[in-house]
């Protein structure tokens, strides 16, 4: 792990851009010296990880005492996309434009990149540990396929929030049962691209024993600000 | 507005009984003299007042900084039963039980039991809005239907926190869209006695623009402990 550049923000926290191979990330720590516990934070896979929403929450959360670490994965953000990624984006885009079904592209798009983000976020998560400093446990945040996988097969997840989830590969959709952390599931009620019963049935597929769902009026970017506050508290819960 | 007894309790809470011509009820306020918004915390309808999680809640609400108020209205509680009504209690019961369709029943018992308690919750607020020391504004806290219809007739309602709401009577459910203060609707996923999708129509139905789903796995007693700490944030965001 690369660290390339280093700055300190008025908040006291630390943010360090890194590579790791080909991973690019971004690395935010409080300013204290103490160990503390680590939450990766995953954008939808259409964002980059430099996305002003992002920053602004892995900020917060790290100035409330957490490391927070985010890449882009391969495909994912600002990485190299392949042509035929291209064009089962710009597909995807069309489909949900015109209203035409969008599973089978979503699928073919989205079912590879959770794929190919798993071990990236993986060998990222070795690379956090063995930093001075981050201690662990380890949180999730964010992109909710992604999370489904990491979670299954990574023991060192402790708790997760995923949010939207009305689409997610169907391998994903199908292993959502063998998940067993605490679960936040945050859900836009009117989020125009994650039709409502299905994040709500994904919800019910869950294994874990504690699992909440908090839902809000309006759509996919309108999630009111105290949410980022209960999410801080979730994994306040779990994690200190 | 008789008061029958005080309670001083170790956590600065002052509890007091109090009569208002048939209406028993109960006030919890902090220990301090400067005015505090009030919260009236009204139980499902088949509970008595002094039922011990009730207490608990209206304690904990009052000790961070809130008037809290619960009374047994008409055919609540422990107030006087028609024959009628508990018969309609019997087999509301039953029908439970033995899986029979409970709309019928749910409707004759609990339609007219709301409309009988508004005016009485009414008439309790207008006294304890005269007492010192209590300032408003006022939220509202549990049984859905009583709660819908409140805040529809009662503009000194500001917020308001439901129950469950599965089964909610026809008129509440109608009205629905009519209730646009800020609203925090909770929900057992598992609640054996209320319906999971009825209970999301309504969340949906209602006419808030600022309304928030909490929802947690386990049946209608299983409400995890954190709940009534998001509900306090939610009064405080609105209340104070």
């Amino acid at each position: 792990m690369q660290f390339t550049s280093e700055q300190r923000l008025d908040d006291g926290v630390v943010a360090r851009e890194f590579t790791l191979g080909e991973i690019p990330g971004t690395l935010w720590t409080p300013g204290s010296a103490a160990p503390v516990p680590l939450i990766l934070m995953a954008h939808n896979n259409g964002l980059p990880k430099s996305q002003p929403r992002l920053v602004a929450r892995a900020r917060q959360t790290a100035a409330s005492g957490y490391a927070v670490a985010t890449i882009d994965a391969a495909g994912c953000g600002d990485r190299p996309r392949s042509a035929a990624e291209e064009q089962a984006r710009a597909d995807l885009r069309r489909a949900f434009q015109t209203g035409e079904p969008v599973d089978e592209i979503f699928e073919s798009l989205v079912g590879p990149l959770v794929e190919k983000a798993v071990p990236e976020w993986r060998t990222t998560l070795d690379a956090l540990l063995a930093l001075p400093g981050i201690g662990g446990p380890v949180g999730y945040s964010g992109w909710t396929a992604l999370g489904i996988r990491l979670a299954v097969t990574d023991p060192r997840i402790a708790a997760a929030g995923f949010f939207a989830g009305g689409f997610v590969p169907r391998a994903q959709r199908d292993e959502a049962r063998k998940v067993t952390v605490p679960l936040l599931f945050l859900l836009q009620w009117d989020d125009e691209g994650n039709p409502r019963q299905r994040a709500l049935d994904l919800f019910d597929a869950f294994g874990s024993k504690e699992k909440t769902l908090h839902a809000n009026l309006g759509g996919h970017t309108g999630t009111p600000w105290f949410e980022a506050e209960d999410a801080g508290r979730f994994y306040d819960r779990h994690l200190k």
